[in-house]
């Protein structure tokens, strides 16, 4: 299709699209002409994902170039390249490691997740953000004199590990590996927030089965 | 205790205290004489809810004066209370009226939730800004071209009630009424986040487990 169909198909304007490909967010279409060129389903996706990330997750075109780059690069194994592109996305706080409760943090987290029997995540390490940012999360419990639970953290990320399967589930109903990858980062940037209020929402609904409306 | 004692036990300068005093973030003392006032076990807990709010939920002053004051209304039932309470903390996008996707959002909503049987939350609909939230959220992905299985979605609204029930039951540790609607906002600031780093953790677990590290 020509770039005007592309516009027409994902409702975005002709100069945005040129933008992007002057900023090498979208890859060149097939040259047809010396000033035409050609897109296909890939270009129609890949617009949807950009426009997702620098809409809705705030990204800056820097960032989106950065989590593309991982997205694309086909020479790293399926969960380096998931987690590349993911670890690119904003994540949490990072750990103080001036506070003297970020030792104890760690250690914590590295016993729940020993119960958890999450022997990759351990592996894994503190190369991963996200493990990073839970860390940062424990130390700000405990520095502020909230209770860690090591034994009610099991139950909720034993769950949270079912919602992760349906996610992956999900993931491997789209065909190619590079299909796959770019669900997974949209996903984070436009269900997150869902799953956040659906988390809120079943709270209000068994608040009102237990006490009432 | 005195407030020099309170600032100690707590970690907070005195100075922040008397602000907090001031900004009626915490109640007053008992008097014991023109210039001395004494603090119990209740300030110590209401402190470490300011500070979590303030420097964790970066409420502003006025945000963290209206949860309290929900917190604090013994005349509300607690579920209203529990409501009112976090509905007054930051939450999702509202929905956009003037987009075409809002309407349909709305009527996938009402589909999910009667699947769910969540007959509460279908009953305070949008006077919850978590329901308005989710709206909100599922026109976003229709807006988007992205698809909206009600199937995948009922499934992880399923697993996100059970981590409800675990929320509440914990909560419900708490003595007195006001402690426990205490610990569902502190939780809503401090735990949310690191449910989504165990959520993405989860997917990092379950990737290395499907295709290896």
């Amino acid at each position: 299709m020509r770039l005007s169909e592309l516009s027409e198909l994902s409702g975005i304007p002709a100069a945005t699209i040129k933008y992007y490909l002057r900023e090498q967010l979208l890859p060149p279409g097939h040259r047809i002409s010396a000033t035409q060129a050609d897109y296909d389903e890939s270009h129609l996706r890949r617009l949807r994902l950009v426009r997702a990330l620098i809409q809705v997750g705030r990204l800056p075109v820097a960032t989106v170039r950065e989590v593309l780059g991982h997205v694309d690069d086909a020479s790293l194994g399926r969960t380096i390249r998931l987690g590349a592109a993911l670890w690119s996305l904003p994540h949490g706080p990072e750990p103080d490691d001036e506070a003297p409760e970020t030792a104890t943090a760690r250690a914590e987290v590295d016993r729940l997740l020993d119960q958890l029997g999450w022997e990759s995540v351990r592996e894994i390490g503190e190369l991963s953000p996200v493990h990073r940012s839970l860390v940062a999360s424990v130390a700000t419990l405990l520095r502020f004199g909230y209770p860690y639970e090591v034994g009610y953290l099991v139950q909720q990320a034993e769950l949270m590990y079912q919602v992760a399967v349906q996610d992956l589930d999900m993931m491997e109903t789209h065909p190619s590996e590079k299909e796959q990858v770019e669900t997974a980062v949209a996903a984070t940037v436009l269900y997150e927030p869902l799953l956040t209020s659906l988390h809120r929402l079943a709270q209000e609904e068994e608040s009102a089965r237990r006490y009432g409306l």
